[in-house]
């Protein structure tokens, strides 16, 4: 039976209902400072903590629960007869249920202008002592940390003679140290951002991730999914507005992290698309139009059920293109209000909008591989090579239109993935090679996918050339330049089949490999 | 300066030492029960907290430190006049040092046969409370929760005239964070498995992660990274024992585990070759050695620089094999003493043993991807179909080896990356066709990674065939057999084209897309 609830709450949404259906049950309330004021304007009775205790609230309310009358009410076993002899021998009295939750920390951090007093401030130290006692204790304490429960433990103590199932218990305690777990984790994130510019891998790396929903499934049926944000301050795909569409799914959410990721990499307004986390095609242009056309006509199998990624407004001309294929997801820094009334008529697209990606630009913390019993965890490739100032190591150096063509198929080259070959104007890709374990085959690859002669086009690599071949392969479609990373051990061999062509070829010195 | 210290572990590692070095400063000593004990046989003067607070131990400990004294002591800013006031009135003395470590509950759930009750007892409360304290209150107390850095502390107090500088003790209050977070991570994770069988996707996901160790760099040079190890009981390629070879990078952990999840799939003696995260050879064979020759034959040009795993030991025909190319990574449940000394003169080359891969076989937990700001977390995909026991949709029914050869294919298509096409014969595959956006293509693409002729093989895809292409690509190939999800709107043209060339075609139901 619960004859006694601990009431200390920084939230106070449902507290005065809650707190009345306890009352009238004759459950008699401990409270403290503003919790206590709001349950007594409400006309509840409580008694204060500090009369309780005997010991005051102090130093500006950093002191007021952790005192053992407290804690002793909340850790006793009350199937423990030394435990309860204890406590009565102290005048502790058992406190059956402990409704806390906490000082607002990762709201604090949130607002812009945050001083560092005013987050340590908000680092709660009574509450989660007092929700963890009362956890450990699961079998005598109820404990509640999150309003959304208020009403189910009315019920349930209604429905079961005024107490509430083991099982209801332990789920509650296990809410509460996936709480406090959080809370801690992002107090520690918090502290490693004020230490350090670039934190690295710390000997604990505790990752506090927030459900945003439930998927109807992961990359293949069969398998269940859900998606989490982290707290951070970067480009975010799970802050991006959904305006219209069908529920976004795994496999959507993938490839527009993938579109993303590469768009946000032009200056010029340019449009990426991307079919199974490769893109397809990737073109810029004057218009959202323009350099969406040319992206699709790069390789319009393949766009078919593609997500369409820009880093400009899409406007009613773009939209327009766009309904006329099928396409699961288009994500843009913003659409026209024509666009929208466009896309309307289809209304399973999916529409992203994610007004910050161009301020924004760069991901937060780290990138992370997921392996068998662990992770792999490293810095998101930012590396942004300036192609248009590098020289050539062959004999002849690039034309300007080359150059702008082997910056282009650099930038989107580090999005493909490994082995990948990227064929280029300097305006749009012509034939992608992805993820082979053969280089020249990646660049056999390529070739094939193009569907507008490749003469005269350029190439990027994402790693180097292990032999002459890939070379001899660009020459035989017509390839004038190649930008690649160098460091083979057969480097001359390389570079002297591209002289022997007449290829101009820029080393960068700088691999993107991506799995 | 430092005039009086609370120290209270559970991990009592150089303690004694500590605390002698605080005791010469002058520094007063309060401490609790066991840690009392061993300070005082080591005849240093300590003074009880309980004589200190005035109120008992109680609840067989689980109430020692949650008092005023302590906290006040420890909450108290020094630079407040009001604060100071307050607990001198109550007869509060500030404690300027927090020595402690928590219960240890990580290794207690590790324990085989640990008890619930022994689990709960074993979670910490008054530890977390002082270390919390200590920590929002750093600027006036220094925390100390990692007896590795007893030494450090005594360093920079004997260096700087008694007292620690701001800087060491924001990094000691951020380090308390980090392990209070993880603490409570490992107990919402203990809870969740009593709780559920399949826990499904909180509300709250905090991931603790313990680092393993700080890699070279990660997927590329420019890419600082570690590895990380998560609690979990499945299969764990950071159990892996590392027996030779140069430090593990990056891309060797990520195709370690590719190769890993791919060889447990298999019965019979299998060997798999993974090159940039895809497999180029898969083979099963009487012996390791046969199993190797034949993957490797699949494809000895991706081979070279390869990833290899076994299911099976690793023996002396095997190894001596192996030797002969450039290889990364070996990694097998054992390998013979006489198969240790041929790779020991190839020292580079890792050898990785996990000797509890056949019994584990699976992954803890869930499988994640990364996304800009947030996860995509699902379950891995261990969706396990018995093709030996499927009717073909097709007028002809496959043969026994052609079902055989299904199956296998069929295993190893689901960990090549999609648009995935397998070309197989019973026991090898013969082409890889790899991470294409147009399925046609990865048909063309398996078909030209031959290196024998495929004429007579079968085939497994990952997906659906949209179309009838496909299907014509493989007839011209000479593929008798095919084994795919189906799900298509035209899988009727797609079935009347398999009729057609008198293959024989099994539809799954079940699609493995890997990306």
């Amino acid at each position: 039976m619960i004859k006694r609830a601990l009431i200390s709450v920084s939230d106070k949404r449902g507290i005065v209902d809650f707190a009345k259906e306890l009352s009238l049950m004759g459950i008699e309330i401990l409270s403290t400072g503003g919790t206590a004021k709001s349950l007594r304007d409400a006309g509840i009775a409580v008694t204060e903590v500090s009369d309780y205790t005997g010991f005051p609230e102090m130093l500006d309310g950093r002191l007021k629960t952790l005192h053992p009358k407290i804690h002793g009410g909340l850790l006793a076993r009350r199937s423990n007869a030394k435990d309860m002899d204890d406590i009565q021998r102290h005048d502790i009295k058992p406190i059956d249920m402990v409704v806390v939750n906490l000082y607002p920390f990762e709201e604090t951090i949130s607002k812009p202008g945050v001083t560092f007093e005013d987050a340590i401030e908000n680092i709660d130290i009574g509450g989660p002592t007092m929700l963890r006692a009362a956890s450990k204790n699961f079998q005598d304490v109820i404990v509640v940390v999150d309003p959304d429960d208020y009403p189910k433990i009315i019920d349930e103590i209604k429905s079961s003679n005024g107490d509430i199932s083991r099982e209801t218990r332990l789920n509650l305690a296990k809410k509460v140290f996936a709480h406090t777990a959080r809370y801690d984790a992002l107090i520690a994130d918090y502290l490693t951002s004020i230490i350090e510019k670039e934190p690295y891998f710390p000997e604990y790396l505790t990752i506090p991730l927030k459900r945003v929903s439930v998927l109807r499934y992961g990359e293949n049926p069969q398998q269940k999914a859900a998606i989490y944000r982290e707290r951070n301050s970067g480009i975010s795909l799970p802050d991006a507005k959904v305006l219209q569409g069908k529920e976004m799914s795994f496999n959507n959410y993938l490839d527009a992290h993938s579109a993303l990721m590469l768009i946000v990499e032009f200056d010029k307004k340019a449009c990426a698309i991307i079919k199974h986390n490769n893109p397809c095609g990737v073109a810029i242009g004057n218009t959202a139009r323009e350099a969406y056309k040319k992206a699709e006509k790069a390789d319009p199998i393949s766009a078919f059920g593609g997500v369409v990624a820009f880093n400009t407004e899409v406007d009613a001309d773009a939209a327009k293109e766009m309904v006329e294929l099928f396409l699961e997801v288009v994500i843009a820094p913003s659409f026209t209000s024509d666009a929208l009334e466009i896309f309307s008529k289809k209304p399973n697209i999916r529409l992203l909008e994610l007004s910050n990606m161009l301020e924004k630009k760069k991901a937060a913390s780290w990138d992370m591989k997921r392996i068998a019993g662990g992770m792999l965890v490293q810095d998101w490739d930012y590396s942004d090579e300036d192609i248009m100032k590098m020289k050539a190591v062959t004999k002849r150096q690039p034309t300007e239109d080359e150059l702008e063509a082997l910056s282009f198929a650099w930038k989107v080259c580090k999005h493909v993935k490994s082995n990948a070959i990227v064929y280029a104007f300097k305006d749009r890709t012509v034939g992608i090679g992805i993820g082979q374990t053969k280089r020249v085959y990646s660049a056999k690859i390529g070739a094939m996918n193009a569907t507008e002669p490749i003469k005269g086009s350029v190439v990027a690599s994402d790693g180097f050339f292990p032999f002459r071949d890939g070379i001899d392969v660009l020459h035989e479609m017509g390839v004038t330049a190649v930008v690649q990373p160098g460091g083979s051990v057969k480097d001359n061999e390389v570079i002297q089949a591209a002289d022997e062509y007449g290829m101009a070829m820029i080393i960068t010195g700088t691999r993107h490999f991506r799995h």
